[in-house]
């Protein structure tokens, strides 16, 4: 585990896949589930099957960020970077603000990405996670630009679709929705899948919609949902203040997070 | 100059610019207007302005690829890609498919890329370099799958737009015609803008125009424009071949390359 990478010039060309994965006391959380994601992301993308024998045993004191005392609870994230040659792994404290998000939720707006859901080219890559992440850093930063913390993408026919590093969760009538990644052409979430996975143990019903804003709007609650931030409220959306839902912290712990930090 | 960098692991989401420029005996080809379309792709990133007091002067013996003699008449490409940090540069071989392809023609498919140019969404960097290539690689895979050796997109408004690594350019009734760049949010392509510069010197009118499949069709002739093949003529569309135009030799002479190799 490395905090710098040696790569060839042409590796900085976002053509590879990567995944980012919450660590926890018991090694890094739903970790088959996002391997099978980052191999399913390189067939997309064409690249050769990654040798995935090669990744450490992501266990006890294997897992140490730089700099920082092993034994501390600092919480780090595991990327795993893999752009054709050797997978790489990476860990890192997880940022404050993803911290804060988790806890206070996040302003958000709505924004047609200009693509139509019906017309995917064959080439498309929208439904794999690919490092040619310009886009969806572009995207959050003139979010906050707008006085937003992020924002939800439209297609052109008017459904939602994702936020640029996150799938989108909402509880409608006892049904906990997300949109589905298939239909919608985009990456399957996997924390939203195992959140939907886990609603009938709470007393939920779990379905994928395509979603239009107008219904989101009416949801009784809407999260942004990936691996770091677990669960991020909206508690403002398009400038309109939400109310807290008394299910993000039952959802939260549901999922294994601190509900409060 | 180095055939590897070393970058922190965030290098590595394409969330960067770049520019390849061909290298000839004098000097880096157009070294000026690359370097300042560099600066422009930063700013439409929001990257800060890269600092490019530090490169090198790139000339005579500056300027070699590793392991291959400095004095061959190897052909030689310039990379310069910035990700927010230091500039890096580094010089490879021109690979031998991009000098067949200037010499022999390529064959073309047209294929919606489904954005409207109409609905650029303001965050879009469509019209900057960026590192974020997987798309571009992933379409021209697609393309050598279906058969072809490049394709050209369009807009769901069913105008041409660019390929994935070149500019479109055409010749109809005297007129010498590439794409307008801020019309169609794609990147200003600096062979084509210089090649359009150059046509009133061969007798030739130049135009900027939004244009259609049928019209491209109709074309006395069709080129991909970029640093490296100069330009490829297309010999075939969407399965139909064309016949080489007289005009390819005489304009790869006027942009300085050697019209048969």
């Amino acid at each position: 585990m490395n905090t710098h990478i040696r790569v060839a010039p042409g590796d900085l060309f976002g053509d590879g896949v990567f995944e980012t994965i919450h660590l926890r006391p018991d090694g890094p959380w739903l970790l088959h589930e996002h391997l099978a994601r980052l191999v399913r992301s390189a067939a997309i993308l064409g690249l050769p099957e990654p040798d995935l024998s090669e990744l450490p045993a992501f266990t006890g004191e294997d897992i140490a960020v730089p700099g920082v005392d092993p034994g501390s609870d600092v919480p780090r994230a595991l990327r795993i970077i893999y752009t054709g040659g050797r997978v790489h792994t990476a860990v890192t404290p997880i940022p404050p603000a993803v911290l804060r998000e988790r806890r206070d939720g996040v302003r958000v707006i709505t924004a047609d990405l200009g693509v139509s859901v019906r017309r995917r080219p064959p080439w498309s890559i929208s439904s794999a996670k690919s490092l040619s992440y310009a886009e969806n850093f572009a995207a959050r930063r003139w979010a906050v630009r707008q006085g937003a913390d992020d924002m939800i993408w439209f297609a052109t026919e008017g459904y939602a679709l994702e936020a640029p590093t996150a799938s989108v969760v909402w509880l409608a009538g006892g049904e906990l929705c997300t949109v589905p990644p298939a239909e919608a052409g985009i990456l399957p979430g996997i924390t939203a899948a195992h959140l939907l996975s886990l609603a009938p143990s709470v007393g939920l019903r779990a379905a994928e919609r395509m979603v239009t804003l107008d219904e989101l709007v009416a949801a009784d609650a809407i999260w942004l949902a990936s691996s770091l931030r677990g669960l991020a409220e909206v508690t403002e959306l398009d400038g309109k203040p939400r109310p807290h839902s008394p299910w993000t912290p039952r959802l939260l712990t549901l999922l294994g997070f601190p509900a409060t930090s």
